[in-house]
């Protein structure tokens, strides 16, 4: 018994008109399916290439309305869309992931307590409602803790780290005296994510583990694979699958790693949860059979998923971020010089805002290292303008 | 000393609103250009990808002008543009390839003639402008011949085989008493094609060999590489990067070969040229590091070529003409469900015409017969519907 399936030549509604937006578009669109976007800004990445864009806010119900009379399904890149829009969509139209997903992942604690109460492994952490809240929650957990607003935060934004009893107030200050989750901090060898999508039939994808670098809270560099004993990628390919399957997520799960080295192996800690195809996966688009964005696209759909193996074993990508067009327009013609298998990604924003993702490098190589050497080195090239 | 270079941001024209637009358009998005098409159809496969889409003739030439004002370069994705059109554009614009290589290329006693000046191997023609001519070049080449009009032929339209001197009659007339090339019947073993890319820096990029089984006059199946021995394959990729130079084209050439088997090895003989991506081309979306519609933005943009490499060795295309939709619509799932490799790619034709090319399924593999295996095992089960 197959569920029902949205076959190429209908259309689909994406709410969010970003990077991700614009990447699920691009690969829907070589499957055959209309794009019909929904954002504020109608010039941004998603816009540009959707066959219609809905230029309205997230709360609008009357867009959100025209959007379900346009489209056969819609999906999100990103999950803070208002409870009230997803629920008069959800009432008209499949919206994947659905609403439930959509309310464990947005909300840290919820999300937290989600993976803790089903036995995946995170970090102790409690909710502090207060700043005396929060120093109770400090008293049990020990110090250093990270405090996050449950809500809104990503690439390291509504968190700080405290380190000592002096900061707490200051902290609490910052964050906005808002509901928040107190995590004790976990000292870890690397980061990695792994990104699965399942569709209604129950079927579950996963792609390899992705090994990623940060700098100021932003992706930085993924590696594929993750350079972890294979052990240790199975176990954390395994653990993605099992959160993807008691979410009964329709779509796109990321999920976010520490993994430590402790006497007894390695040891993986949840970080977090993504709801929708992650920065984490653009390697995937140039080193792997089939992306996240066409396996993201197949999810909702409810299509059988395409083998998600790299084509040459290995890849790597670097992120493209604002700071690249401080001296002027990077050098393109450099970085596409410096070697045969760099990639390059650009998602038509028009303003080099500071902290912008702009657009991103891939390579692909026999392994993770030599394919991070060429990124890294075409990355660099970007800045080597001629005379 | 570097030719001048159309950076990403910039925006590129594409004349031609069919396939090779919208896949050219792809390619040049993920580089973070903009894309306005010129199709007198405003609904088809390009216009739905382009930032802007002017629904105009090829004739008109303040469409032209539109064209010319909001781009940076134009582009084209068929070579039958009329000789007006493209001088208006050429005065306004740099359009590449440009109108020399356009003239050899759209006309096939002009382009056979070219080959021949420059010593590339041909088969024997001659032109014929009556039914006496036609007679008179028989007699010379010896029969069979196959008489093609010199203009608009493309996919086996504007051609007939002759093979007995009682139905010359019968063919002339039937080719519409027009400008006709007569060409010997060349035997042979294998169909194949190089597709070449040069820029205005004259860097040249040449893709592995396709080797290609045509149904009806029309491609069917694309192997990459050819079955043909390396020597071969060699010859035939040093031959197209010869005739890239000489054509002095910017952009893309297709250089289709018959390949015979002689007793001194094997003979290469040039077919004909197509000055732009191919469908033969098709395969290295998903089986190469750049594929040829990127290629082809990096040329008209004077950009370093990518690698054309093999990311896993060898390749498949099959063709999805429109009468895998005679029984209805196709079944999607189940070509997607016969093997992870397959990648399905559709035009977003909206009707199903006779002999239309509606879209293609790429597999990749270690090699091209088992690429081959999964691609037309995917066609296969699209007719293999549920009860």
């Amino acid at each position: 018994m197959t569920n029902t399936q949205i076959l190429p030549g209908a259309t689909i509604g994406i709410i969010g008109g970003g990077q991700l937006g614009r990447m699920m578009a691009i690969a829907a669109r070589r499957l055959g399916y209309g794009i019909i976007g929904l954002d504020p800004d109608d010039t941004g990445p998603l816009a540009q290439v959707a066959d219609f864009h809905i230029a309205a806010g997230y709360d609008d119900l009357a867009a959100a309305e025209q959007l379900a009379n346009s489209c056969d399904i819609i999906t999100l890149e990103f999950e803070n869309i208002p409870a009230e829009t997803l629920a008069h969509l959800e009432s008209r139209i499949t919206v994947a992931p659905g609403p439930e997903v959509l309310a464990t992942c947005r909300h840290r604690l919820t999300e937290k307590t989600f993976l803790n109460d089903n036995g995946f492994p995170v970090t102790q952490f409690a909710a502090a409602r207060s700043e005396d809240e929060l120093r109770t929650a400090i008293e049990t957990i020990g110090l250093p803790v990270i405090v996050k607003t449950v809500e809104f935060g990503y690439d390291g934004k509504g968190q700080v780290r405290i380190d000592d009893i002096e900061s707490i107030t200051a902290a609490w200050q910052q964050l906005g005296d808002v509901l928040c989750i107190v995590e004790k901090v976990v000292t870890f060898e690397r980061e990695a994510s792994v990104i699965c999508q399942r569709n209604a039939d129950g079927d579950i994808s996963v792609f390899p583990t992705f090994e990623n670098d940060h700098r100021n809270h932003i992706l930085d560099i993924t590696r594929m694979p993750a350079r972890l004993p294979a052990i240790t990628r199975k176990a954390a390919r395994e653990l993605a699958h099992n959160i993807a399957e008691k979410l009964q997520v329709i779509g796109t799960i990321c999920v976010e790693l520490f993994i430590s080295e402790s006497p007894n192996g390695r040891t993986l800690i949840v970080n977090e949860l993504a709801p929708r195809p992650h920065n984490s996966g653009h390697i995937t688009i140039d080193a792997c059979v089939t992306c996240q964005f066409e396996q993201h696209i197949r999810a909702i759909c409810n299509l059988p998923f395409g083998d998600t193996t790299p084509t040459r074993g290995g890849g790597a990508m670097v992120n493209l971020l604002s700071d690249e067009w401080e001296n002027g327009e990077p050098h393109w013609a450099g970085a596409l010089a410096s070697h045969g298998d760099v990639k390059l990604h650009l998602y038509g924003k028009a303003e080099a805002k500071v902290g912008r993702k702009m657009g991103h490098i891939n390579c692909s190589a026999a392994d993770p290292d030599a394919a991070a050497r060429s990124a890294i080195a075409a990355r660099l090239a970007l800045q080597d303008r001629p005379e």
